[in-house]
């Protein structure tokens, strides 16, 4: 079937000013990553299978992990034969990531995907924790998808504060195993994705006892059930922890031990050790662990909330377009309400502050490389820095991506209200990024420590790191003049930010 | 069982300073209205029948819906039960009323219930605007749910410009019947509540056609299913519009007419009127519709607004209670997240708000009757002011309460993010009232169109009506010196309401 475009639509597309398509290669990073990208895209929301034959929001609550479980296996078949005929050179992580949290992902699984923490944390987390032969032992399996995993670290009574989580890990060298255990109802495992039914293995974080001393939290490899009959194993109690907002196919699970035995090699122990004996061997750095923690702050700013601001601002755009309301001179017709001054303040912001995150992403992205790739050779100078700038960009990104898809959603009237318009998917998903990894209550403190000590540094005339360097001289680049070009603009910001 | 009240939160209520039952009859306007209150309560909530085997999150949208009528039968049995051995005086609305949109209603149909449209709009109407033989005709048998009706105004393409409706109802004087047509997908009747399988009869808004003149809008009684069949009568297309952000068992519905004919007698003909040959009469007076109208902003300022702003404050104060985080000093245990002035900072707002409108609402109630009783005896005086405050109010209120209980429902983590908690429902039952019943945007641009009137005449020195009469004396009223007594308060509030 053709699908006619709107008149309405049409007309204000011809209107364009500027190429379309230099500005679609500009925002992409190039044409050729806009070729990919299309031909990535056009690959998998082509596939009929990947379709559903319901509305998710019809469904129960099983029905929707089902069908997202299903669309998952789909989508790991053809990734394999996606990579057997690509020749663009783009890896397995860059394919995954676009398909779990990406703009095609969520395309095909709205809700969540139950794999996501899979990718994102528990094969990361092996990866950079875990010793070589640790690598070997579980990355490949991971890889092909024989073992599921997920990451373990919030517990029902701990978020923010980590250092206080109650999971036990005890070593008995006579075994030459840890030991797991929940003491208490609050120290049950809450949240992680893939939990409550996808996952056989986790990484958990537990408190680390050895030799009668409590080291703090270490990280372990557990498996949660058989890998074929999938019945959890002995000691493991695991479950669903129930429906949300959003997220509904994820899969949030719980988890608590009962004296779970695991080999002595399932610690990663890349950073500290225990020995076969149970001697203690501390990280000879601990803020290395740092790094992995900034790592999905610095995704959700680069991969989630541009992605939901423009998708919102672009559906209340096309839909301000076509809707007509109110004839404001008789017989003159009723205007598109994208013509009226209220609308335009509730929708132009959104496609602004789109763009700036994407920019700003784009430069966090570049940060954390860089800063890593030193922290690789030792050099932790920009750690803070680094530290900073995501806990301040992922809470302030977020709570403007949920208020702009909400007041887009608002703009929209009551189709803004129905699922078919995908905002209340998109406000779900996008409201949950203001809570997880790391509460932005929590992580704006953080950064006002930051700065607090960033300003007391200037004060001291001590030389501050690039992105906060505006705090020693915006006041000798105050000026008098308000003129429209970029100078001056950033110059009033700098002003703003400084004063 | 015996529940056992958790410690912190039992210490907490220990603390308390001021006489709680007294205040309880106070907000309930006297100990005989919280009495009635808690029996009617418990009549209704102790009933087993009317618990969840699985909560409603779990089901699919159609078992949603059916869950919904199973409990509305479930209530009208009760309703007629409680009647029979009620000697408190209450009567069958403010029953109603209580069960269908205030506090025991949304605790036992937490997701909006198919009847609410048919006491709340389709019985008002006919007794706002049928005649005396229209109302002896249908009320009757719309209050013993012989009949269930919805009233469908709204259409796919209009919302805000009422008068641009383009159902056509045409008088044919040959057969003394009108013609009901829906002449484009645009026209299509959209969003009333119970329309999408619960109703079998509608209040229908449409462009009145008689003698070749159309004379705009008014409302007509029609049939949409047989009574026992429930098959759609015949030139009747309908069905259900979708799921949504929240309110999935209302069954908000989609209506359109292909020549469907009602007798003449079915347009409801208190005010204007159409004879046997087709001539139109007049109403009296254009403005007494006026009140219907400002009766649902009313009602939702009174019974919506500050329930949700309220619930959403005490589970939060709750789990602030209970919920321990970050230990600030070593071995000193974790503190209750209340003590944080950034917890404070979110939760305390919430509760001001919700007694701050709650008071509000009691007023605007008042002198809705106020006005409304004397416009029956031909005095508009007050009209317009009534009509600018319940705009404003609504628009307002209704939006403060989507924030504050998004502000609750972040303040409580993770866990406020899961459907037990109750927040998603509120959220999306609050920011529902942002868009129905007038647009807040349009609301408030009609608040301020009637404030600019104001000062105008404040300035010219006419007399102003009480609730703006500030305009003309806020200067003479200016103080230097503050204090934190009312009268000061009230002043500033004053001072910066008038500059």
């Amino acid at each position: 079937m053709k699908i006619k475009v709107n008149e309405d639509l049409q007309k204000e597309r011809e209107k364009c000013t500027f190429n379309i398509e230099e500005l679609t290669y500009f925002l992409d990073g190039g044409a050729d990553k806009t070729f990919s990208r299309r031909k990535l895209e056009s690959f998998f929301l082509s596939d009929l299978n990947l379709k559903d034959e319901i509305p998710m929001e019809y469904l129960s609550h099983k029905e929707r992990y089902e069908a997202a479980v299903r669309k998952s296996c789909i989508l790991f078949k053809k990734v394999n034969e996606w990579q057997q005929n690509d020749d663009s050179g783009s890896n397995s992580m860059d394919i995954y990531k676009s398909l779990l949290g990406g703009s095609v992902g969520s395309a095909i699984i709205k809700d969540g995907s139950p794999f996501v923490v899979h990718y994102v944390m528990f094969i990361p987390t092996i990866m950079g924790q875990g010793t070589l032969e640790q690598q070997g032992e579980w990355v490949g399996r991971a890889f092909s998808n024989q073992i599921i995993g997920t990451y373990a670290q919030t517990e029902l009574g701990h978020g923010t504060f980590i250092r206080g989580l109650e999971t036990m890990c005890t070593y008995d060298p006579a075994t030459e195993e840890f030991v797991l255990n929940s003491p208490t109802l609050t120290s049950y495992k809450w949240w992680p994705g893939g939990l409550g039914h996808t996952c056989n293995y986790a990484v958990v974080i537990a408190q680390l006892y050895t030799q009668g001393k409590c080291h703090g939290i270490h990280p372990f490899i557990v498996q949660l059930r058989d890998e074929e009959t999938w019945e959890p194993m002995p000691g493991i109690k695991i479950g669903e922890i129930g429906s949300k907002l959003g997220m509904n196919s994820t899969n949030n699970g719980y988890l608590a031990f009962d004296n779970v035995r695991i080999p002595r090699m399932n610690m990663l122990m890349k950073n500290a050790q225990v020995l076969k004996d149970g001697t203690y061997k501390k990280s000879v750095n601990d803020k290395l662990t740092y790094g992995t923690m900034i790592f999905v702050r610095v995704l959700i700013v680069r991969d989630l909330v541009s992605n939901y601001i423009s998708k919102a601002a672009i559906i209340a755009t096309r839909y301000s377009s076509v809707r007509r309301q109110s004839e404001l001179k008789p017989g003159a017709g009723e205007p598109q309400i994208l013509d009226y001054q209220t609308q335009q303040y509730k929708i132009f912001p959104a496609i602004a502050i789109s763009l700036a995150y994407k920019f700003a992403a784009t430069w966090l992205w570049n940060v954390y490389n860089d800063v890593t790739s030193k922290l690789e050779e030792g050099d932790l100078e920009r750690l803070p820095e680094l530290h900073a700038m995501a806990c301040c960009l992922k809470a302030v990104s977020t709570a403007d991506a949920a208020v702009a898809v909400t007041t887009c959603r608002l703009a929209c009237g009551g189709h803004g209200y129905m699922n078919c318009s995908n905002f209340p998917n998109m406000y779900a998903m996008a409201s949950a990024t203001e809570t997880y990894e790391g509460e932005n209550t929590v992580l704006l403190l953080q950064t006002a420590r930051y700065l607090m000590k960033a300003c007391q540094d200037a004060k001291s005339g001590l030389k501050l790191t690039e992105t906060i360097s505006y705090l020693n001289n915006f006041k000798s680049l105050r000026r008098n003049n308000w003129s429209t070009d970029l100078d001056c603009i950033c110059n009033a910001f700098l002003q703003v930010a400084g004063g």
